[in-house]
């Protein structure tokens, strides 16, 4: 069962299971987890899992069959054995008279069988266990969305000439909305954690005018739904010298394709193509203006200020029967549910330059055009009754020039949620933060 | 002095000004700063700063020179003018005949002047001014050499198979080292700021084998020093099936050799291709057993764990001498000083299978080979006196299966400090966390 003298040179490199096929005829060297034994009497099936999929070694000798047998699932095993080209194989070729050398050997009973189409288990077990539930496939296929995505994102921004940015998560003052922070003792002083690159992409445009950022913010929101994660990626973009919020929305629809086009090709590379529905996305989206939106609701006398989660998804609905599109931008939401750094539409300044990107029912992106002078900044605080303390180094960057501007921020699991037609986020997450939850 | 009637289709897209040269003849749209204003009796001469570079605009009308000489620096401009090829001009080219308009004025005056080749002001002053001192052209190339060297950092591991992960930065317990992890109350409970995400990561192993992740971690060390952050951005690599630390060098090698290449392509792009000296990065990094550098300090009898700082510039001097290298790998420091999960050398177990990566005198970067069998963890915190509560999702990973495998993680800051021979890492940082800077 030693193939410890199979380590020299003279043997095989490893390959991918995924490879197999090209390997045909050949001996190969397989490395992975005990996925699955099946055993028939006189055969046995080892499933033989690695990060690219799945292969079958077929064990005749029956000392190897014994020894096999005692070894747990989730052992970790190196096999060198013929590949065999069989019709009625997972994949067309299977592994014929193996050497096996287990690598670690597991003992114990997994909180759950991984070999199963679906973990059954309920979500709080799931993420209790999750350095073991996410090597489940139907999970891991999460995770490589999740990467794809941000893949897709930052791809296309380099191509506009966006620069990569990373700005602080420990920050001096709960600034940006004051509550839903969390504080931490910080040596002498107190800190908090950052809710958003916000105000730190926003000054950024003054050095690079295009800056994107990719990190964790933070949440401290009293709630535990299946909507909420305390901590989450945020995908930021911040553009200068825009027109409008039309710009910021022209450059998000790009890479909103950008990103989904990358997903699509990770689920194609990955064998995995028709597990999800992937939208298509517009070279246009439709857009509605808020107070369009809110006729088309029958709302036109209403004094809401904001959109129902049941209007996001009458919406929806409205831009895929009339525009045949799973996607719709709603722009120029009220002035009054928006943050003070919101530009407001010059013509008609109730209704702001902010604009939400709404997917298959629900929000999500978030963004707009921002202020950009010196005293507005003045103004709009001391309207919206806040202090400018702590807030000096922030508005420098108005002081000191900057240009029209404006951006978005994409909540990364929400994204791989929707698309996946996951309904908890947590369930996407690799290892999600709520309210009750700090582990694994 | 307006434009306005120019922001119609008419009117020439802007363009960078770096592109100035190949619309020598034409009629172009610039937008930027105000960076300097020469006058010269009947004639001022405009510097125009994008993100690209600089042009200079030329003023002859007498109203005009007056209107802009009223503009404070880092007012935001818009010039549309006559690109004309003139060789004396700055790149060749420079704007004749210019109509401007005013984005934003700006009126006061600024902390220090942008348009000196350096900043005439001591660092604190610098970074109190963040905002407006990462304008600077000799500032803002330190930040796209960090977005280039983590976009190499990237690139090289995705084309190595290697996935991408967003680890959580808020842990339930502060087990990696125990000391200065910054605590904070998290609802009910209590949480940190993770140090690394070495945890995630190793556990990753088991899901995607090999695995990186970009992100912020955070150390409550309380000091105070030029090589000291609280906060700073950590470039991760973990990878499975490895024989030992060598394979997990091979692949470090390449990644800095990735990262090195991008960042003297983006040296190039921006015209800075001689501002800073550049590494070689040989295709095999000479490597040196920690015992043997021991050895050759003349320390082989001492008793000493770890090298001091003066140990390390001796032996990247020994590297360049012998072996034309500014990098210098040392393997198999003493196990006392690695943390518990480091792998030990199976031939001498009281050295392990832990390198850090020496370049220019410094350490840069530190990894190894981690443990994988989980009686070893069992041992192995036993043997540290670590209690194992609060890492059962970690050792689960171990209980379950996993490979041989290893890793390393990247300073970034130190990197770029490293690259630009800037001496203290907070000046080569967009807005440092210190001791005692928590803003901007």
């Amino acid at each position: 069962m030693q193939i410890a003298e199979l380590r020299s040179g003279l043997t095989p490199p490893r390959i991918p299971t995924r490879a197999l096929p090209e390997h045909a005829g050949e001996t190969v060297r397989l490395a992975g987890w005990l996925h699955r034994l099946r055993q028939l009497g006189k055969i046995s099936f080892l499933i033989l899992r690695d990060h690219t999929g799945m292969a079958q070694v077929v064990l005749t000798e029956p000392e190897q069959i014994e020894q096999v047998a005692a070894l747990g699932h989730e052992s970790v095993v190196e096999v060198v054995g013929n590949a065999v080209a069989v019709p009625q194989a997972p994949g067309g070729v299977e592994i014929h008279a193996p050497a096996i050398e287990v690598i670690a050997a597991v003992n114990e009973q997994l909180p759950f069988d991984l070999y199963r189409p679906e973990i059954a288990a309920q979500l709080p077990t799931v993420l209790d266990h999750a350095a073991v539930a996410n090597r489940h496939p139907s999970r891991r296929i999460y995770f490589q969305l999740a990467a794809a995505l941000v893949a897709g994102f930052r791809t296309t921004l380099d191509e506009l000439s966006f620069t990569e940015i990373f700005s602080p998560k420990l920050v001096g003052s709960a600034t940006e909305s004051g509550a839903n922070v969390f504080a931490l003792d910080y040596f002498e002083s107190r800190a908090y954690l950052a809710q958003s690159p916000q105000f730190y992409k926003q000054m950024m445009v003054g050095v690079f005018e295009r800056v994107y950022e990719v990190g964790p913010v933070f949440r401290a929101e009293p709630h535990d739904t299946a909507r909420h994660l305390n901590e989450y990626v945020s995908l930021d973009a911040e553009m200068g010298f825009i027109t409008d919020q039309r710009d910021v929305m022209r450059v998000l629809n790009q890479v909103i394709a950008g990103m989904v086009d990358a997903a699509a090709a990770k689920l194609e590379a990955a064998g995995a193509g028709d597990e999800f529905a992937i939208p298509e996305v517009p070279v246009e989206i439709p857009i509605l203006h808020f107070a369009d939106a809110m006729e088309l609701l029958g709302k036109g006398d209403s004094e809401e200020l904001d959109l129902a989660p049941a209007d996001e998804r009458d919406l929806c609905d409205w831009a895929e029967r009339e525009h045949g599109s799973e996607w719709l931008f709603i722009e120029g939401y009220p002035m009054a549910k928006r943050p003070f750094y919101t530009h407001p539409d010059p013509q008609r300044p109730e209704y702001s330059r902010g604009f939400d990107l709404l997917f298959r029912g629900l929000e999500l992106v978030t963004g707009g055009q921002r202020r950009h002078l010196y005293p507005d900044y003045l103004a709009a605080l001391e309207a919206a009754g806040l202090s400018a303390e702590g807030m000096e180094g922030y508005l420098e960057a108005f002081k000191y020039g900057m240009p029209p501007h404006g951006g978005f921020a994409i909540g990364l699991e929400r994204f791989v949620a929707r698309l996946t037609g996951v309904q908890n986020v947590r369930e996407v997450t690799l290892f999600p933060r709520t309210m009750t939850r700090l582990v694994p």
